[in-house]
């Protein structure tokens, strides 16, 4: 389910309008009315999902009410299907179609777009603009020439600062976020059909805890469907970089100009030093501590203290450097 | 040829002129006029370029009206020279004198600098600032707190996100550049003589072509002469940097945290991973695929995947990951 | 001793109300007071130090009024001291006693808060703030919908591109600070007592010397207690991080992309590649010459020329990379 207090549902079709969205056979009841699209996990007797042969096994339990489901892995069942080539492509256009103002993002607003009355404890800055659908929580402070955005909440006691700009996003209390952030931001996410690149519609959003620190220049995507997640007292440095759906759990440290790829999940007490990259869709444990610069591509066990490029224990990695040491040694020996 | 909707030309020059503000001996045609710079493979015969070792074949057969060549170089014909012991040092005097402005680009804009009327289709947020002599395309958007630049042209249906700066560009249609991106920033150009930095004026433009996509917090350095340019469908994540004169080729798509440096060229439909580097004055082919966090210092041929720091083969990179596994193991045993 | 025309000071105290704040013994002249904090080689008699195993050997001749010391490493003596069981925890509370507005860094400014009379030689932009406690110097020229916080101080012939952020920052004359720039951010200093994260109050300043440059939306944090220091000459690209209390000296250059950490000391004629790292606390010497992407985890003598992660002179890790291939070439011949 998409939230709607941040886009705007054109829905709802009929399982055979959406056939002919996508230009695909059809099974099932065809007038079923569809009213929005979730993921295969999540997704209600009146939602669409779409099924690859990686989901396959959530099939038979999902409470969806239509899948998009790849033409090779269709069984014979009573469900409501979209026969298709390309689920994932497939699924993006439904939800363009749901969704076309996704296509193309708001950054448009004018003064008549701004609110005019805050609680009395909030300070505000020149040049800033709160959306008057926002709401900001008591003694909250706005930095100068920063933007919130429709639907945007922010708690209690939080530090905006200035060239900031959030959207799509639901922020606890006692947050901090520093100077030039993008909080919400587009994710990366296309899919290639033959030639063609079709963007994915980004319908997600940025929840942030309480207790947070997000550091100056630093972007944080919100998800794509479903939600981009940073935990209670999480502390982002600078210039760090989240994809969409990233999930951080609490009390998770990353030093400067860090970035985690989409999707993937951090347990609670993780420490990422700088400059690290992890890859997308993997699962970080918790109490684990990854260091500086480490290139992280596979999933990492609970309390492990890894290192390198591709990463290895921390242990290996530095014999890695001592046995290419010895081996310089020999070869200068020969 | 310096586009001059951009740079303000301070030219001509007779080459004795020219060869007292450099401090140099002159031979050929000391009253020959100098209209503007180039580089040698595009200079006109009222245009000045230099010459060193590495340009040196490409010297007979340029048009160029006069060049700035290294001492030991030196050829007897009829072709205006001004002799030099650092062309390309000599060559940023040259610039300077030509575009002086460059050395300090202009930061300041009054309200009397300020477009104030648009077509109604073109939607311009609250205290973004749209120079008198830039120009928007119908169906544009531009965010808050934005600012493009004299001269500077952005297509149709184009969408400019908020906290944005753009100068010395020419933009196509369908453009998405979000949140914090500065587009035509500076390049980090200088020459060292002996003791001294000289800046070298940075005298291009960025040229995006239709489709484009680019990421929050991105940074694009204008050429120094000559472009930066990113070809049609080019798809670029948060907080990437492309260096002056870096050339993408059409369909590639870089993701996060990702550096381009100066002069480098990039092919067709080539992927680029996270948190990669690729240096300077490089020529990667088409359809070529980099992962994430692989430092590039040499050519890539077409089609090939590469991986590692420095860059090899990808399954090559694998086996040195194997290669050090097996060691560390008969390493245990002894 | 901390700069207050940046920070207020809401001391003194007394020994004994000291030693209330923390919740630990007090030996000496409890009524002592004390009026600021300092590191312990700058402490003068009436402000408060801490030591730690680290720091003993410069107990015996500091002239520090108190100190917060360590339970295990207390010597006989006559001076006075607050016995601590974790010091750097307990500095960073008397800290935020003495400078409670540093834990909500103020980021909120309204129109009165604005300076209106400047010289006639300095362009400030349409939608830019100068706090009317800042000062800058003549002919200097200020970007559209930047902010220049309280206490600033910019020279002479200075370029401040637009979306910039200057907080508690001094700088020189000729200084260019390009689109998106952050100078004088937060650093990321926090300390961990038992499950408990404690901010450290950031309680320095950013200085910049003369003839600096510093690339897009590049962020510098100012010093927790003391400074981060720019010397004259340096030459910073695009989205660059320098930590708290890092000390650049003349002449260096750092490509876009590298971040150092909290710290760490570079010596004059550095030349820094692209996305480089250097970890904190190090000491970098003179002439050091680092290759792009180089991960740095230990101090560098004079003149070197390092590369690789981790770091080690240029040539050895080329030789690396030669074992390597001549491993996977035995490899294949088994």
């Amino acid at each position: 389910m998409v939230d709607n207090s941040f886009y705007n549902n054109k829905g709802p079709f009929s399982l055979s309008e959406l056939a002919n969205i996508i230009g695909c056979d059809c099974l099932g009841d065809k007038n079923k009315l569809i009213y929005d699209l979730a993921v295969v996990e999540e997704a209600k007797s009146n939602e669409i999902c779409f099924i690859t042969q990686k989901y396959k096994n959530l099939y038979k339990s999902s409470k969806a009410g239509a899948f998009i489901i790849s033409k090779g892995i269709i069984s014979k069942d009573n469900k409501n299907k979209l026969v298709s080539e390309n689920p994932h492509f497939d699924m993006a256009k439904v939800a363009s179609a749901f969704y076309p103002d996704s296509d193309y993002p708001k950054f448009f607003f004018s003064k008549t777009d701004q609110k005019t009355k805050l609680d009395k404890t909030i300070r505000v800055s020149e040049n800033s603009f709160i959306h008057k659908n926002a709401s900001i929580g008591n003694n909250s402070e706005i930095g100068l020439n920063s933007v919130i955005g429709p639907g945007v909440t922010i708690g209690k006691n939080c530090l905006i600062g200035d060239n900031v700009s959030i959207y799509f996003s639901k922020i606890g209390d006692n947050v901090k976020i520093y100077q030039g952030v993008k909080l919400g931001s587009e994710g990366f996410g296309f899919i290639m059909n033959k030639d063609e690149f079709k963007k994915i519609p980004q319908l997600g959003r940025v929840i942030v805890g309480n207790n947070v620190e997000i550091g100056a220049n630093s972007t944080v995507d919100r998800g794509s469907i479903g939600d981009t997640i940073i935990d209670d007292y999480c502390m982002i440095d600078n210039i760090v970089h989240l994809g969409h759906n990233v999930k951080l759990g609490k009390r998770c440290i990353i030093a400067a100009m860090s970035g985690i790829s989409g999707s993937t999940t951090i347990g609670d007490n993780v420490m990422i030093g700088g400059q690290v990259g992890i890859s997308g869709h993997l699962k970080i444990g918790n109490n684990v501590r990854i260091a500086a610069k480490t290139g992280v591509m596979k999933n990492i066990e609970d309390n492990n203290v890894i290192a390198g490029y591709p990463s290895e224990k921390i242990l290996d990695w530095h014999r890695n450097t001592i046995i290419l040491k010895n081996l310089r040694k020999n070869d200068k020996k020969d």
